[in-house]
C-alpha cells in the first residue's frame, strides 16, 4: 500500500486499491498542477533529482510537481561525469544524497539501479526510469490518463480494448503499461507491431495470466478495430539502420488522421508517451486537430500524478486541502488548449 | 500593449507607452532586485528557463528576476542533447513544457525559434535570444539603462546622441537597440565600426525612417564627438582569423580611458552588453575607475527589467507593493560598488 | 571573526573562537538540516552556486544548506563553456553575478580563483574549492565531525591523536585539515602515506610550529597505534599509471575491518572526505557495519556547517530560532541509518 516512506520502484507494486487512492489524490491536485490553486504543503522539504542520464522532460515534470507542492528541488543532472567517474559506488552516492534530501528521484541507464539506490538511501526513492527495466511514473500517468479519458466518454477501464502500437520489444513504457493495466478486469489488448519488434512473452503473459485477452496484429485495419484506447510509441531509429525491413513494416503502421478515421471507432483515444518522432511520423501531426488525440493531456497529467506520489510518500496526502489557497497572480493568462 | 498573457518576442513590438509603463514597474522593483525588499507576489508560480544553447548570464538574470518575485524556476539547459535529438518538434516541446510552467523563457540558436515556441505553448513566452534575430530583453535593459543614466545628469533620450561602436554587422544587440530607441524623438546615431562590420541598412533605415540622423564613422575622434551615450560591443574573434585587416581596423576602435577622455564629452555614459573581451580589449579595463562606465549598472538593471516583464505578463504589476516586506536578513552586508 | 559580509576563502582564516561560534550555530541548525524543523530565515535571499568545474556533491551540499534556510539557489554549473570562453575575466564574471545574488559560492580549478572572484564581487564569497589550494568548508566539516565524534566518547580535540592516511601530497583536504586542527592544543599527528605521496613540509610545519607532534609512518601497524581519529583519503588513480611502486605502497595502506581491529584502539573514529574509491578500496566497504565508521555522519555534517556559514555571513545567526517551526510534513518517514 502506498504510504509514508514508501519507495516507488516498479509499476508492478501497485494494486487496484493503490491506483484508486492515487487517482483521488491526483484529481484533488489538478488545480494546483495547473496553477489555479497554490499549495505549499511541502515548504521546507527538499527533493534530489538524481539524473545519471539526460532527460529533460521527466526531470522537469518531477521538478514541477515537487515545486507546485511548495518544496525545493536540487537538480543533479550530469552525475555521470562527477562522483561516479571517481569510482564511487551507487550505494555511497545514494547514502550521501539522502543526507541532503527528504526524497530522491533517480534516473539511471542501468536496470535495477533504482533498487540499489533505494538500498543505500535513508529516504524514499522514486524510480524515474532505470534503463530498459522500469519507468513506473510514466505507467501511472498513462493509467491515470486512460482512466480519465474513458470516464469522460462514460466508459470504464474494466472491459476496455487497449491497442498498443509500435516498438513493443524495446519500448519499456508498453511493458509497464500492460502490467499495470492488468490489475483491472476483462481487458482486451491488441499488440500491433512489426514482427521483429513484438512484445516479449514475459510481459504479454502478465495480462494473459490475469485472464485478459491478448491478440497480436501486424496491420492497422485489424489492430485498430474496436479500440477504446490506442497507445502508440516511438521507434528508435538506430534499429532501422540495422534492418530496412523493420523500417518498412514500421512505416505501414504509421498512424495518421486518415488511417485513424478509417479503422478506429469514433470515440477512441490516442496516447503516446512522447517524444513522438516527427521526422519518422509514427503519430502524424495531422492528428493534432482531433479531440481524440490526448497526448498533451497525457503529458500534463504527469504533474498531478507525480504530485500525488510525493504527497503520499511524504505523508501530506490527507491534509493537502488545508494548504490550498488562491494564487496572488491572476489565471486568465492561459491561452486555451489549441 | 504589455498585458496579461503577452509574449515578448521582439524589441520592435514596444511603443513609447509600453516603455514608460515598463520603466515605472522596473523602478518600483529595484529595491527587490537588490534584496532590500522581499516580494513573494509570484509564490507558487513556475517559470521554465528553456535554454537550447548555453548562456549563463542571461539564464541566471531571468532566474534571479523570477525568484526575487517569489516564483520557482525550472532550468532546462542542455535541451539540445535530450528531447530534440529524439526527433521532437519545437512545437511539441513548447506544448509539453507549457503544461509544467506558467511562463516560458526560451533561448535558441535559430532565428524565429521563439516565435515557433510561442505558437506551441499555452503560456506566455519570452524570447531570451534567438540566434542573430532578436534579444529583446537585452534591448529593454539597454533602453532602461540609457534612460536612467541620462536622467541622472538631467538629460532626456529625446534629442540625445548615441554612439554605437564595434561589430555592428553581427552584433544583434546593436540592431535591437537602434530599433527600440527609434521610438523616441530627434536622436542622432553615430555608427562606428570597421567597414566590413557596418550595420546592415535594414536596421539603420528603421532610425532614418523615423526621422533620426544616422551618421557613419570609421574613427574614434569623429565618432565620439558629442556623444551622450557610447554603446560598445564585442568583436567575435573568429572573424579576425579570416581577415587580419578587419582586426587592424577593430584595434584602432578600442576604447580606453585616454581615447575616451580625449574624444568624448565629460558626461558621456559608456555601455556594453557584456561579456567584454578582456584579451582583445575593445573596452579597456582602465576605464573601470571612471563613473562614466555604466556597464555593471547596466547588467544589474537586467534584473528589475526582467522582473517588470514577468510582473506585467503574469498580471501582478498593479499589486506588487502589497507584497513588499522587510527581509529578515540584514542588508548592511554588501560592499559598496568599487 | 566571522561576521556580516565576510568572505570564506581559506581554512586558515579561522581561529579557535570562530570554530566555537560556528559549532554552536551549526548544532542549533542540525534539526533543520535533517528536515525536522523548518526555517525560512533567508526567504527572498539568492545564492549563486558558481561552479567552473563539475562537483555534484559539494554543489548540492551548499544548495541544500541554503534551501533549508529558505533561500533560493541559482545553479551556474557549466560556466567554463559560456562566458569564460568569450574572453571574460573572472573579475567581470564575479561583479556581474554579484548583481544577481546575495552570496556567491565558487568552485574553480585554479588556485586563488576564489580570491580574485571575491575581489570583483559586491557580496560575500565562499570558496567551494579552488584547485589544489583550498577547500575550507570541507575542512570545517571535518573539524565539526571530529569534535562531535570525540565528544560522543567523552574526549576532546586537545591532546588527541589524529592519523592522516593516504595521498597526503595531492589531497588538499588533508592540508586544510592539519592547518585547521592546529589551532587546538597538544595534538599528535600521524602522517601515513607512500613515501612519494608524503605531505609537503609547508603543511606539516604549520602543526610543528604550533607545538604539535608530527610523526611520519609508512605502515598501518605503527601508524594506527593510539589513534583517536583516522582520516583516510582517496588516491587519484592516474598517479598509479605513472608509478606501479606507488600503487603497491598504497595497496599496503588499505584500511579494512581486519587491519583496523588489529592496529587501532577500539574507540577510534574513521573519516574520509568522500568519494571513496570502491574499486581501489583505500577504505573497504567491510567497515560499513562498524559504528567507528563516521564517513556518512561526516557528509551529513556538511549541511549544518554550511548553513551556519550562510547564517553568520548573512547576519541571521542570532535570530535563527525565531524562524523555527514544525514542518507540515511528518518526519516518521526516514529509515534509520543502516
Amino acid at each position: 500500500m502506498l504510504d509514508l516512506g514508501y519507495d516507488v520502484l516498479s509499476a508492478r507494486q501497485f494494486d487496484r486499491d493503490d491506483l484508486t487512492r492515487l487517482t483521488k489524490v491526483a484529481e484533488a491536485l489538478e488545480p494546483v498542477a495547473r496553477g489555479e490553486v497554490v499549495c505549499r504543503a511541502l515548504e521546507g522539504a527538499v527533493m534530489a533529482n538524481l539524473f545519471f542520464e539526460p532527460s529533460t522532460r521527466t526531470r522537469i515534470s518531477f521538478g514541477t510537481a515537487f515545486s507546485r507542492l511548495g518544496g525545493t528541488v536540487l537538480d543533479t543532472s550530469g552525475l555521470e561525469t562527477t562522483a561516479i567517474v571517481k569510482g564511487e559506488s551507487l550505494y555511497d552516492t545514494a547514502r550521501v544524497v539522502s543526507g541532503y534530501a527528504d526524497v530522491i528521484v533517480v534516473r539511471h541507464p542501468t536496470p535495477e539501479a533504482a533498487r540499489i539506490i533505494a538500498g543505500g538511501a535513508l529516504v524514499p526513492v522514486i524510480n524515474g526510469g532505470d534503463g530498459e527495466a522500469e519507468h513506473p511514473t510514466q505507467a501511472l500517468t498513462d493509467f491515470f490518463t486512460i482512466s480519465k479519458e474513458l470516464k469522460a466518454s462514460g466508459r470504464t477501464i474494466d472491459g476496455a480494448t487497449i491497442v498498443i502500437l509500435g516498438d513493443l520489444r524495446y519500448g519499456r513504457t508498453t511493458h509497464s503499461l500492460i502490467a499495470l493495466m492488468s490489475v483491472f478486469e476483462g481487458l482486451t489488448f491488441h499488440l500491433v507491431s512489426p514482427e521483429a519488434l513484438s512484445m516479449p512473452d514475459q510481459y504479454a503473459d502478465i495480462a494473459r495470466n490475469r485472464g485478459h485477452q491478448v491478440k497480436v496484429f501486424r496491420t492497422l485495419d485489424e489492430g485498430l478495430a474496436g479500440a477504446d484506447v490506442v497507445y502508440a510509441t516511438r521507434y528508435q531509429s538506430e534499429r532501422f539502420q540495422i534492418d530496412p525491413q523493420v523500417r518498412e513494416a514500421a512505416e505501414r503502421l504509421r498512424l495518421d488522421a486518415a488511417s485513424f478515421r478509417r479503422h478506429a471507432p469514433e470515440h477512441a483515444v490516442i496516447l503516446h508517451p512522447l517524444p513522438r518522432d516527427e521526422v519518422f511520423g509514427e503519430l502524424s501531426t495531422d492528428l493534432d486537430g482531433l479531440p481524440n488525440l490526448a497526448i498533451f493531456r497525457q503529458t500534463d497529467n504527469g504533474v498531478p500524478v507525480r504530485m500525488a506520489l510525493f504527497a503520499l510518500i511524504l505523508g501530506v496526502a490527507d491534509t493537502l486541502t488545508d494548504h490550498f489557497r488562491e494564487p496572488t497572480w491572476p489565471l486568465r493568462r492561459r491561452r486555451a488548449n489549441p
